[in-house]
Formats: C-alpha cells, structure tokens, sequence
C-alpha cells in the first residue's frame, strides 16, 4: 500500500468511498421508483470499477463500444445493451458475440440498419428521439414502425425502445431536469406503446441519462434507467447541479515543476494528454478551464483552475487571473485535479491508482480502450 | 492488403506518401539552414512511423514523456531530448535510463528542479522562455546563471539551452511566423551566450515548434531544431498556414450510422473517443469543428465538417448550418475525418492502418501511449 507520494505523476487516482456512495444513492434512487438500473460502463470501462459495484452478481450493463461487450461478456456480464446504432461493417462481430452466449442488444433508427441485421440473432431496440440533441426517430414518426417491420422481417426481435435524453447536460436548473426526465419518460413510453398496438412485443422501455436519472420522480411505464458518469460525476455534472464538487471520485495528480510569477502561474505536469481536451465547463456559468485545482488531500483550494493546458504541462492560475491570488505552491507541491468530463479524462489513462478511506493507494485497476 | 471497407470503424488512417512528403519537406529545409533536425516523437509516437522517416540510422530525437524515451531507448535511439522540465519523482527513472546508455538531455528552468537533480548522470539545457507562452526563464533573467551554478554544483552538465515558441501557433500571417521564428532564435543564441560567457560550455542551442521551423530563414548560432507536428499535419496547422489541407497524412476512418433530415445531420460512429475533444480551429479564421469530412479517398467534401460529437457518435453538417447543403451520404458511406490536432487525434488511438499510394492498407503500426 502505497502513498500518494510515492506515486509517478500525472497518475488517475479513484477514490473508493465516493465511489462506492455514488452508487449507493443512484441504485437507491432508482430502485425506490421501480425500474432496474443498466449501468453504463463506458464512463469507468473497467471490470474491477465494475465488480465493486455489481459485488460477485453481474447486473445488466450497457457498452459504448464492441470491445466492452466483449471484455465484460467474458467475464459474466451476458445482459448488455450497445447503445450505439449498429454500423454495417460490425454486424459480424456483433452477432458472434451473441452467439457465444451473452444477450447482446443493439439499437438502430432507420431501415437500412434494420435490412443488414437480418439474419443476425439480436435483440434490438429502436432509437427514440426525446430531445433533439442526436440520433433517434420522433415518437410519432410514421418510420418507427417501418424499421420494426424490417426488424421482423430479418428474423431480428423488436425487443422495445430506448433513448438517452442527453440535452439534459445543458438543463439549468433541477426543475428543467425533471421536466426533460418526464419528457424522456413519456417519448419512450408513448413508441413503445405505438409498437405493442401495432402487435410487436416491445417489452423493454429504457430510458436515461446522468442528470434525468438523478432527479426522475415518476418513471411509469419505464423498464430500465441508464447511466455512467454518475459514479465517478464531474464538474460538468457539478455545474448543471447533479452533485457538489465533494462528491467526484475522480482526479488527475500532478506535480508542480515550475512558476511564471509575473503571469501568476505554476506549471504543472499535467497537461491534456492528462486532463483531456474536454473544455465541458466552458458553456457553463462557472468555466473550470481544464479543471479544479485541489491539495494533495482532494480539498479544492480557492479559485484555482488549470487556466491553459498543452500536451504534457499545464498552467495552474487562479481564475481571476490576478497573480497575486495565486498562492505558495512550491516545486515539487502535488496537486489534485478534478476533471471537468470524467469519460474523457479517464480515457487518457491505461489504469487507476484506487485509494482508501485513508488516502493511501489500495489497488491499481486496470482501464480497457479501443474500439 | 485490406482494402479501407473491410476495415471496423472507427479507424485511424495514416498515408504514407504524405508522411513521406512532409518529412522530405522539413528535413530538406532545416539540413539547408544547417542545424540538424530533432524529430519530436510525441506526435507518432511510434517505432514504425520514425523508422520510416529516419532510415535504417536512428536520428536525435525529442520525447515528451520517459515511457517514449524507454521504448525509443530500447530501440537503438541513444540521443533523447525530454522537453518537459523533470519532477522530483521522475529523477529516479531519468536517472536509470542515463546509466542504461542513453545519452538522456533533460530541461530544468528553476534552481530547486536543478538541486533535485544532484548526482544523476543528465546532461541538462536550461529552458528559455522565447515568446510568453509557457515555461522557461527570459533570456536576460539573472536565475539563468544561478540555475547553471546550480547544476554544476550537484554534478550535471550544462549542456545547453532550449526554447519552444509555441506562440507561433496562434500566428495570424507568415511574416509573423518569420518574426516569432527569429525572436525565438535570437532569446536561445543569447541566454547561451550569457551561459558561455560565464564559463559553462552550453554547446546546445535548441529551438523549434513546426511552424518556427518550416519558416525560419536564418538560423544562425542554433544548433538543432526540434519539430513534430510537421510529420503529419492537420488542420490548426493549417489554419496557421503552414501546410494545405491536403498535406494532412493523419484521418479517422468513420461510417454513416443515420441521420436527421430536418436538421442536416449525418451520424457517425465517429465521436470525441475517435476524433479527440481538440477544438483547435476554435480560434482561428475558419472553425472547423471536430474535424473537415472527406469522402472515402480523402477528398474533401465541401463545406462538410463534424459539428458535434459525443463519445461514439459524430455530427455532420454543412458549415453553414442549411439542411438542404448536406449531400446524399447513404447509411454505411465510409468518411474521413482530417483531424484538428494530430497529437490529441493519435492520441486516442492504439495503431495506425497505414495506406500506400494506391489507398489500400499496407500495414498496421503499433502507437504507444501513457507516460
């Protein structure tokens, strides 16, 4: 067991007892309004992330990638939805994986997805719109049940419907939130009761997103909620008002390796290959730069964001810009930061460095990538 | 050998004529100014890609973290310059890699980084801060010979000195590239002079960022210039000037998954994860979105950019924002994507497929990754 101190710098440190109370407050949240939660592993993309939370029962997942289903499918996980429409060329690999036993579900919004997976033995929901922000059909659009009919036609099931009400990362307030978790709610419910009339099954009705999960008070007619980033949440998520800044898992550690004193800067060894290029808080009322700056013990320390960020360093100010607000960090001072997209800061790291009630480092937990 | 449809998307393509090219460009206008030239690894980042450019005869090479400098290192590459100011916690490795025959230059631009390195065997240059961007001491700054006596004090060689204009990327005109390109030979020449007239050798004087590089004139009293970006282009660089559109060697690979005709939008499987959450055209004249589309030869198609993206999911439109301006691009249609930022877009990424001349897949080359 290892201290911080004792670590590499830019290193990606996981606090477990955060992680395991993001958890604990979703499954919670979700099981008191009825439908089972679908975890999606794309934000920790990670089967020890994972089994923390599962414990030794693997729950139903979703993927973002193929690789995921497989990693995770070798490993127990058979309930797994891929939430991306299935582009032709992965049909292939996306049918073997099913015919290796894991229940592979798979999303499509038009016809001429639908015609290419004949054959192919998946369960396949069809791609609601509920916001605008991307991919799906309207709930009344006439189309919804020309691609279940070619859904049908290939031997495929129409297993039901799902959407992701992703315009809720830009709500701005709880109140919107909840107003688009019932939107999401009711666009989904409303097609799958458009395929059950016109004499498909449709069973499922997935919906979800981080912020409508989070703050849904009636989810009638709704089989399964999604989310990720929850577990680890993040300023973005802060900034739309879904948790305090006290609750993200997830950090970057780095080391100061210089100062500019006139411009109020100090250099670190976090950059964006780190940080990420996300600039997630940039739209939001409280622009975080490339993220919150804390101590070494995870406390933020007033002001302070990483202002500029090139590839291996990164420029540490207060955001005022004042130099003089800048406080006493020495060479050598390690720094925590809190990044502003966890999916996009974990993905520039092979693992993490898991760390205890004690703030000491208990494990390092691998990361998968790729496609 | 593939042909590019039997590849998965998303993919990351690399074209080896224009790779070629580039370098014959470069290495051919640096040799005729007569400082040698320094690839900087931290774009490739790849055994393959430097083998193909430096021949069968490892050049000098810069590197951006320790991991390029053990990998390279391993590889035959003994002369490694580490461009990033060296924290505490990496002496120890920097140190090890040194005695393992490496001939190990690192950067230091304060006295507590020099104390710290006391006793490892490193030649060290000081970094000079040319242009306000980022590190180094200013040319005329008195802690220049007081870093120095500090290193010389704990046993480490003065070997030099180093500058990166990295301001040249936010030039707006090539005479202002010209001016930065001597403003930052001329801060380099006279802190060496400064060192030299205080008694330590400083034979090094390192400059370069590939704009700097491709139009620099007079490099006189320089001794190497450092550049990567160069080796493959992408569209900040030419935004800035430096190269054509079609210069740019890197490209994502991506497939037409579905649309929204109202909107104008084509959907990929081509997201941030892919294409990288750079926004480097941001700034400039022309924005380019997450990245220019090509159709499936690399041709661009006009108009066409990524104008959102989410993890796995790419947005296309015409820049104009008309729906009635996107061309007809069937579902399953093969994109490609010029990237904004080779370094970010690579980075994302495990291997190149590498493209000969007659657009077929000639090879795959590995990437390495993490620090």
């Amino acid at each position: 067991m290892n201290m911080l101190r004792e670590l590499e710098t830019p290193a990606l440190l996981l606090d477990r007892a955060k992680l395991d109370a993001n958890w604990r407050r979703m499954s919670g949240h979700i099981a008191q309004l009825g439908p089972s939660l679908r975890l999606h592993v794309k934000t920790a993309k990670s089967l020890d992330a994972v089994r923390r939370l599962h414990g030794t029962r693997p729950g139903p997942i979703c993927v973002s990638t193929l690789k995921e289903a497989e990693v995770f499918g070798s490993h127990g996980y058979r309930d797994v939805l891929y939430t991306v429409a299935l582009a032709p060329n992965k049909v292939g690999r996306a049918a073997a994986l099913a015919a290796s036993g894991i229940r592979l579900k798979v999303v499509v919004d038009n016809v001429e997805l639908a015609k290419a997976l004949a054959g192919a033995p998946l369960d396949v929901l069809v791609e609601i719109d509920s916001d605008g922000h991307r991919a799906g059909l309207r709930p009344d659009d006439p189309r919804l049940l020309e691609v279940a009919r070619a859904l049908a036609g290939g031997g495929a099931t129409v297993a039901g419907v799902m959407t992701h009400a992703g315009a809720s990362y830009h709500c701005a307030s709880t109140e919107a939130i909840r107003a688009m978790a019932a939107q999401e709610r009711d666009a989904a419910v409303h097609a799958a009761q458009r395929l059950r009339d016109a004499g498909f099954p449709a069973p499922a009705v997935s919906v979800g997103s981080t912020p409508t999960a989070a703050f849904a008070d009636d989810l009638g007619g709704v089989t399964e909620v999604r989310a990720g980033v929850f577990v680890f949440f993040d300023l973005v998520m802060a900034g739309v008002g879904v948790c305090g800044t006290e609750d993200i898992a997830l950090s970057v550690l780095a080391t100061v390796i210089g100062h500019q004193e006139d411009k109020g800067w100090a250099l670190t060894d976090a950059g964006w290959m780190a940080l990420s290029r996300d600039r997630g808080t940039a739209r939001q009322a409280l622009d975080q730069g490339y993220g919150l700056v804390c101590d070494a013990a995870g406390n933020p320390i007033e002001g302070l964001i990483v202002a500029d960020a090139n590839q291996e360093h990164g420029i540490v100010a207060h955001r005022s810009g004042d130099p003089a607000r800048l406080p006493r960090l020495p060479v050598g001072t390690l720094l925590r930061i809190l990044p502003n997209h966890a999916c996009a800061t974990g993905a520039q790291h092979a693992r993490y460095q898991v760390l205890d009630e004690t703030g000491r480092v208990a494990a390092a937990w691998e990361r998968l990538s790729g496609w």
